[in-house]
This record gives structure tokens, C-alpha cells and sequence, in this order.
């Protein structure tokens, strides 16, 4: 519905395995990196500061993750992660994430196939300066403002308007 | 309800993150590590020969992976990943795993707390000579076997014959 | 002294360690995927193709690696990754890299100081259809050309020309 | 000279790439992970603690790290990972590594070949609370003392004892 962040990237040679493909658990990193450049586009970093103040430290906890594998990735593929706002909750947010692949061989691949989905689901924690547990802790104002903006349908004209 | 397959584990430095805890991507890893210590338990390897022959190519592609993150593992932490056939299909086996934490600074857990609990789907593939496509095949009959073998519960002698 | 191929990379969350900083395994993979992008540059990949033909399989094996680290990188540090060719030999060719930093926390770095310095050196392999072992090969052709050309001083005007 | 630590390493698919080899830069976090458990093995953890107090952490940061690569690793291999104290400064360790391929595909390897070389040298480094810099440190006493015995030559009679 909503327009999704997009990241794109370039598989490397590192992210391959012996089978000749990405190896399985690289997409759980590709699905994250997608999920800080989110933020990065928004105008955070999910490092030290989203929330936090003095020494505290406040980030977001992974607390579910999961992929569906549609089809492999290459080396030197290049491929598009879309990420979209899910679900938000008080201190949670939930991403649905595609894979498309855009470019093999050095060829554009015009229908961009759907290579993979998958979700994460995030809680926003905080770290009390000298304590060792991190807990879970509202999400942030503007960042839940932002991520909000994000996830709203984009405006469209009302019927009346438009006759 | 079937005793897993259990591949105790020591988390290494490189497995953290800057939050100071294993990155929640390399669970993936660690399924994949036990599921291959069970296979090479039952007497295979993953790597050429599972069913495979001549130069033909044979594995597992894995179709969904799947965490959900309890507690965090730290540096240093002995863990349990255990490992059961939760089911079995003509060409697919999905796997329950559970992360137990075995050992932490160098004290025992008694406990052992469920930090994480994974599920994996694979299908077993076939590569022809020559080709560069992997096609689902059915499973081999001789791991076939061993995999039902290991799922059956536990033989207990019927009431009757223990008194 | 020539001009080096750059690579632009930026640090995430997963190349960190808990000692807050990119681990240092994780600058080799950066090493090669400049050198893999100073070849896709020059129109090669290193996948199936560079001198490769048939079935045959054609590749780079890394002989030697080192890494001198001066500072810590960061989580979203970008990085500028900078490769020159260092020697050329009839199979195998050094590489020198620089590791320089272009931004930290949002801010440009006008100085870009110099976080680390690795020499990469490799060995152009072939493996012949049917075999397991790579064996030295010399470097194709248009490859030994095209990284001769990289590595030329750039062409000056002679003093008298300049007069 | 000395006997150097041991520590035996399965290797996991997650390790090879498509080379179907071990990739390179795993060398350098299995060389990491055998300095660690020779730490282990000597009573000290590297996590918080060895030399640290109160909130500050000390650890080890990496100066320069170099492997020379004679012959390539594969899945499922067994490899013995040996390091030895190569030279103590003040604040600075480095260590000797070898990688000796023990069992391949099953088979073990009586000739134990050398399938790379290491070099890891290391700074002891502390931060102080509220510090994001790490500094320089000389090795903690007992630290100290522990790889100095682990270093020495084995002890042996005089001439003159053995008759």
C-alpha cells in the first residue's frame, strides 16, 4: 500500500557460500541494513542517541525474524531491499521486507523477481547508565511521528475533487 | 516429545555485536551447524554424496528460516542448540530448534533458559551435470530412513511387561 | 602515485563487535570487494568468464593477506576504500590498499585519516572441467592489459613540450 | 620451540563461498577465537576483566594481523588451529599461528599438513569509565606471568642430572 524504503546493494563475493549462492542467514543482515538505512533516511541513527541521553544507550531488540527463499541470489547480483512499516505498537515495530532482484550478469531484469520476504520485529529498549539489562521503553516521540508519516497511505484527492 | 540432536556451542568474539550480544543473524548460522552435526551423527554429509552421484550435485536449500529471541547470548556463553525433525515431507524436512544456555562466566546454568527458538524448512535438491539449476528431488531413501528413525519416540515396553 | 580505484562503503551494524567497532576479519572482506569492484571497473567480473571458457572455472586465490589497523571504524562511519595495483607477475598480482575515513556521525572528514593499510596478493587459478584442484594459470590477456593501463603513472607532458 | 595451545576447529558450510574453499578472511576469526581459548585455558577471559575494574573495560585491540595461505580449507573439514607467543612487550602480545588439517572428508590426515600461516599482534588497551577512547596498557601482572610460563621452553634437566 505504502510506498517502501528502498536499499539497494550489491551481493559480494563474502555473502556467498559453497553451494554458489548467498548463503541463507545474509539476508537476516541485508533485512537489518535495510531497516538502519530507514532510519538514516528519516533522520536517525539507530546508534547511541534515538532516545537516549546522557550515558544510557537505547536501540531496538530483535525479537522475532524470518525469511521466505523464493529464489537464490548470485555474486554481483544486484538487488533491491524494500522495507516497509508493518505494524507499530507502543514500544514494538514490525517491518515486512522484499528482495527484488534488479540487475544478473550485468543485465536489468525488468520484471524484478521476488527473490525473498521477510519480517522482523523490533522492540525499542533502553540501557540505564551502570545497569547490564537493556528494557523495553516507549518508542520516542519523533521517531514515532516519523515512522507514522512513513507508514501513512500517501494523500490522495478527495472524489470531488477530482470530477 | 523425541530426544533432540544437541551440538553444544561457545560463543566467539567475532559472533557479537556492538550492543554487546550475539547478532541476531547469526542464530541462522549456528540452526544450520546443528542440523549438519545431525546429519553427519546419522553416518552423511551435506557436501556431495547425500544422494547424490556421478557429478551431479545434491543439498538442502533452505524455502523459510525463522527466530524468536528470548534473551541475549553473550561472549564467552556455552550454549545448547538443539535440534528435532519436526516434519517430514517427500522432498522437504523442517526442523524445531531451541537455544539453551548451558554456561555463562564460567558458572553452569542449571536452569538451562530457552534464550531462542528457531524453526528451518528445507528441501532437498538435485543438480544435474551440466546444469546450473538446483530442482527438489525426493528425499533419499537410506536418510529417509535415519531421519525417521531418529523422529520415532523413545520404544517403551507396554505396561504388561513391566510388572 | 597513480591514481587508486575507490570504493565507498558504509559500516554496519552487523561488521561491528561488543568492543564497538568494525571487527578486524571484517576489513579483508572489505579489501576484496574493492578489488572485485576495481575489476567490474575495468569491465571483468571475477565470477566464471575472466579467461574462463567451457565448464572450465577461472579465479583469483588469495596467497597472502595482511592488515595494519591505526584507528577504530565505526557503525555508519563511510569509508573510502582505496586500491592500487602493487606488482604484477606473469599468474599473481599484489594489491595495496588504504582504508580512509570520509564521515563519522553525519560529519565530513576533510582530513580523511588514514584507519588502516592491507596488501592483498593473488593468484590467477584455473579448474579444468571434471577436476577439484585449481592450478596457477598466467593472467589472461585483455586482464594483464587492462590492470597495466590501471597501474601507468598518468601520462605527462614533457618539459620541453611544456616551455 | 615452545608447545604451542591447540584448539580444534570443525568447519561449517557457513564458512566456505562459492570457491567452495574457506574463505579467506575467516582465517583471521578462527586465529582470534584459538587466541582466545589459549586465554581461556590459562584462567582469563578477555571480556571485562583481565586487568579491568569498576566500569572499565580492558581488552586487546588488533595492530596488524597477516596469514600466508598454502592450501585451501573445505566444509566439514577438522582443523587444528596452533598458537604460540611469538614475542612480549610491555602492552603488546603477538602471536604465531598455524592451521594443520587434521581429518578431511572422514579421512584422518596423519601428515598434519600446513595449510596457512598467521601473525596476530595485539596492544593491550584500557578504557576508562566514561571514556570512549581506548589507551594503551601494560599487560596486567598476572597476565603477564601466565603467557611468560606459557612461553618458556619446557623445563629440562642439566647435562650433569641425566647421568
Amino acid at each position: 500500500m505504502t510506498t517502501p524504503h528502498v536499499q539497494l546493494r550489491r551481493i559480494e563475493f563474502a555473502d556467498t557460500d559453497m553451494a554458489g549462492i548467498v548463503h541463507f542467514a545474509n539476508f537476516f543482515r541485508f533485512m537489518e541494513a535495510a531497516e538502519h538505512d530507514l532510519f538514516r533516511s528519516l533522520g536517525f541513527t539507530l546508534h547511541r542517541g534515538v532516545g537516549g541521553g546522557g550515558e544510557s544507550m537505547s536501540g531496538w531488540a530483535r525479537v522475532d525474524a524470518r525469511c521466505e527463499y523464493h529464489a537464490p541470489l548470485r555474486y554481483e547480483d544486484l538487488v533491491a531491499v524494500e522495507v516497509r512499516v508493518r505494524e507499530k505498537g507502543r514500544s514494538s515495530v514490525s517491518y515486512d521486507l522484499e528482495f527484488r532482484l534488479e540487475e544478473r550478469a550485468g543485465e536489468p531484469q525488468p520484471d524484478r523477481p521476488l527473490v525473498a520476504s521477510g519480517r522482523l520485529t523490533t522492540v525499542h529498549v533502553i540501557r540505564a547508565p551502570g545497569e547490564e539489562r537493556m528494557k523495553a521503553a516507549p518508542i520516542p516521540p519523533e521517531v514515532d511521528a516519523a515512522l507514522e508519516a512513513r507508514s501513512a497511505p500517501p494523500e490522495v484527492d478527495p472524489p470531488s475533487a477530482r470530477g
